[in-house]
């Protein structure tokens, strides 16, 4: 037996998310369903973390355990032979045994694109939020630096979820600036982990009070609340791009 | 009675291309429908250039003739209400009753997209030709080189064309680099004018050089042959982007 951990780009857009549903097709299917002949039998993929519906990744990470002897290099490529174009293997190593695409992850880092312009690029419209109104990105990032740093982000986790800690640290928020309908606005924000819908509940956040309904401080407010019922709307899945997992020494 | 310019995007992938045809939805007969309510009757929209199926346009140009007295920013709000997400109206401009958008041309600029990696990214899969195996972008430059200038360029015309001449001029042939799955590598091509297919064809006798197929030398013996049983293959039309149309003052 071998560990791999697999590294994979996707779009988002046709998927129900990451993890295997009763109905639809995710992410974990169909790497699953690409693996099985290759190892001759049932795998089960593990990610980074489940990203949902319509939300794209740049690399999200997983792993495998499997006996097939097949060159780490030969999966990779017999992987994207069968796999749709829209979901990509960028790389496959040999890891430990010990590797664990979650259990191993130390952090992640998203990225959410939103353009702020009349209109919105065709070649963008599946890949960021369109938001004609003008927004004051300095109020936001005024707001949005207030969340940095270890706190109990339960106010910002999507509702119905049951985790045993909602306290997370959100390490870095960096902004690179959109210009017009095709360079949109990027709030990259990098943690230790993350809640369900929690960068999306920050966005959706951050964005009303650039749009000018909520003053800077109320996000801060919000995350003390420690009730999402004080949140702001969820930002759509399409705007947002899983870009990295972090794993350290194994 | 006025004239406006209109400057369209569009991501060519769904239609049959800029003209109107008997099957499938082209870009004119699109912004022609959504125009006929806005002017109470038909009305013909003239493109700088017929852009063929799949092709994409970060600035196509148009002219339209209207008695509608909206003014330019409100019909641009309107066209963009109604037109699919894939086709954005980018401006409206009010010109003199003698701008046309074809015959006004006095340029315009292609860029042709490559991604020469082993696979390629899912959010360029229909944006740019993937091309896995290596390529010699510095054989590429040498032999696309040769082709700047003023020629006879009926070698990299598409077959069945009929026009009245096959000179153009070559203005400027620009390389950006491209960088693994994610950056392609960006042939930029700018002109007094194109024949039908002649920057795909143009691209398709570059990468032959590239893969080693042919010589530095055979672009040009090519286009010197006048003959287009010389030429190479076409390069697909998803990788294919009309950046912009050149007027001259009107």
């Amino acid at each position: 037996m071998r560990t791999l951990k697999l590294t994979i780009q996707y779009d988002g857009t046709a998927y129900v998310g990451w993890q295997r549903q009763a109905e639809g097709t995710s992410i974990q299917t169909l790497l699953e369903d690409a693996l099985a002949p290759i190892e001759g039998g049932r795998v089960t993929v593990h990610g980074a973390g489940r990203t949902d519906a319509g939300v794209h990744a740049l690399a999200q990470g997983a792993s495998v355990t499997l006996t097939s002897a097949l060159p780490a290099a030969a999966i990779a490529r017999a992987l994207n032979a069968v796999l749709p174009a829209d979901v990509r293997i960028a790389g496959v190593e040999e890891v430990p045994a010990a590797f664990h695409a979650r259990f191993s992850a130390t952090g992640k880092t998203y990225e959410y694109r939103i353009v702020n312009a009349p209109f919105i690029s065709p070649f963008l419209v599946r890949y960021a939020w369109h938001i004609p109104q003008p927004l004051d990105v300095e109020a936001m990032r005024a707001a949005g630096a207030q969340l940095v740093g270890r706190h109990d982000f339960a106010a910002y986790q999507g509702t119905g979820s049951v985790v045993q800690s909602t306290e997370r640290t959100v390490e870095v928020l960096e902004w690179r600036p959109g210009a017009g309908a095709d360079v949109p606005l990027a709030i990259r924000i990098t943690g230790d982990g993350f809640l369900r819908h929690m960068v999306r509940n920050i966005v959706g956040a951050l964005v009303e009070v650039g749009a000018g309904r909520w003053g800077a401080e109320r996000p801060l407010e919000a995350l003390r609340s420690g009730s999402r019922a004080h949140g702001a709307r969820t930002a759509p899945a399409h705007g947002l791009f899983l870009v990295g997992v972090r794993y350290g020494p194994v």
